[in-house]
C-alpha cells in the first residue's frame, strides 16, 4: 500500500478499525510507533492482547473488572446502602472522576430503545431490583442519561421501584444548565428544565 | 484508575501515549476493542508487536520496507533513471497515493534545521550523491517541503549536485495555490511564488 511494507500497511489497516480514527490517523500513529521504543510497542501490543482476556463483568452491579467482584463492590470504605444507576461503564467512570459520590452501582449495560429493539428485558433491570432486599440499599439515584431513552429508562426503574419497595428513597440526577454554560447557548428543552427545576437560593 | 479494572486502565494510559490521542479518545478505543471480537484485538496486538522487527530502511533509498532493499527499489516495473528525493516516508507515501511518479526515491530522514542540530551530515545526503554515478541517474527531482527547511535542504542540495553532476537533469516540484483552493485564503508568500511560476496558458 502507497509503498509502505506490509507490517506498516497491516498496522495502518487494523488501527483504521477503530472508531474515529482515519487514514491520515492510522499513519501518524504507526509512523510514531516506528519512531518509538520497542518497549512501548510491545507494552501496547500487550495491554491490547490482555485486554478481553483480562475483563469481565462484575457479577454484582456489571461494572468492567479484571475479578469476580470489582473493586467498588468489594471494597469497604464505599457507602453500601446507595445505588447509582447509569447507563455505561463510561458513564460510572465519569461520575468516579468527579469524586462527587461513594457509594455502589448498577451498570444497566444500555437504555431502553424500542427502536434498536432494546427492551427492559435486555439490560441488566431485574438484577438491579434483586440488589434491592438482597443488600438492603437504601437509595437508588437514577443516572441514565438526559436523552429520550435515557429518560424513558429512568421512569420505567423508578415506577417499579416505587411499586416494588416501601419506603425506599429513589432520585434523579439533576439537570439543567452545565456549570460554565453560557444560556445562549442551549436548547429549549435544557432551559425549561432548568426552569422548572430550580431552587431556592440560601 | 476511576473504577476501571487495571486491564482497562491499562491499555487507556498506553493508547494516551500516542500523539493526538487524548484521555477521551483513549478510552472510547479500549471501550471499543471490549465491544470488538477478541480476533480483531488480537489481530492489532500483533501488528503492533511486529512493527518494529519487522520494519526497517532500505539499504538504497532509505524507505520503509521489510526486506533489504525495498519493493520500489527492486521493482522492474518503475523508471530507474529518475530518483525522487522527499524528506520523510509520509512524503513519499503521499506521491505514491498520487499516481504521478513512477521512477525511484530517495527518502533524506528529515530536513536541514540548524536550529534543531540538523545539518547535511545528519541526512541521507552523501546516500543520494553516491547513488547519481552508482546507477547512473539521469534526473534527481527535489521534493522536499515548502517550509523554510524544505527549501534550505532542496537548495542544499541542487548546488552540490550542480557542481558535482555535468549533465545531471535537476527539478523542483512546483508550489503555488493547491487545487480547489480560493486565492483569498492564502499567504502572500504562497501567491507571490504562484505568480513568479506562472506558466504560458496552451
Amino acid at each position: 500500500m502507497y509503498g509502505y511494507p506490509d507490517s506498516v500497511a497491516r498496522l495502518i489497516e487494523e488501527f483504521r478499525k477503530l472508531p474515529g480514527i482515519g487514514e491520515k490517523t492510522a499513519e501518524r500513529l504507526v509512523l510514531h510507533l516506528l519512531k518509538a521504543s520497542e518497549n512501548d510497542s510491545l507494552k501496547l501490543a500487550g495491554a491490547i492482547a490482555g485486554l478481553k482476556k483480562n475483563t469481565r463483568m462484575c457479577s454484582k452491579c456489571f461494572a468492567l473488572t479484571d475479578q469476580d467482584i470489582c473493586r467498588i463492590c468489594s471494597s469497604e470504605k464505599r457507602d453500601r446502602k446507595t445505588i447509582c444507576v447509569v447507563e455505561r461503564p463510561a458513564d460510572m467512570a465519569s461520575i468516579e472522576k468527579s469524586s462527587s459520590y461513594s457509594g455502589l452501582y448498577h451498570i444497566l449495560q444500555g437504555a431502553i430503545s424500542p427502536m434498536d429493539g432494546i427492551g427492559p428485558a435486555e439490560l441488566r433491570i431485574r438484577e438491579l431490583f434483586r440488589r434491592i432486599p438482597d443488600e438492603k440499599i437504601e437509595e437508588v439515584i437514577i443516572a441514565t442519561g438526559t436523552s429520550v431513552e435515557g429518560e424513558a429508562t429512568a421512569s420505567f426503574i423508578a415506577e417499579n421501584l416505587k411499586k416494588m419497595f416501601n419506603g425506599l428513597k429513589i432520585s434523579r440526577i439533576a439537570s439543567g444548565i452545565p456549570m460554565g454554560g453560557d444560556l445562549k447557548y442551549f436548547d429549549q428543552v435544557t432551559l425549561k428544565r432548568a426552569m422548572e427545576k430550580r431552587y431556592d437560593f440560601k
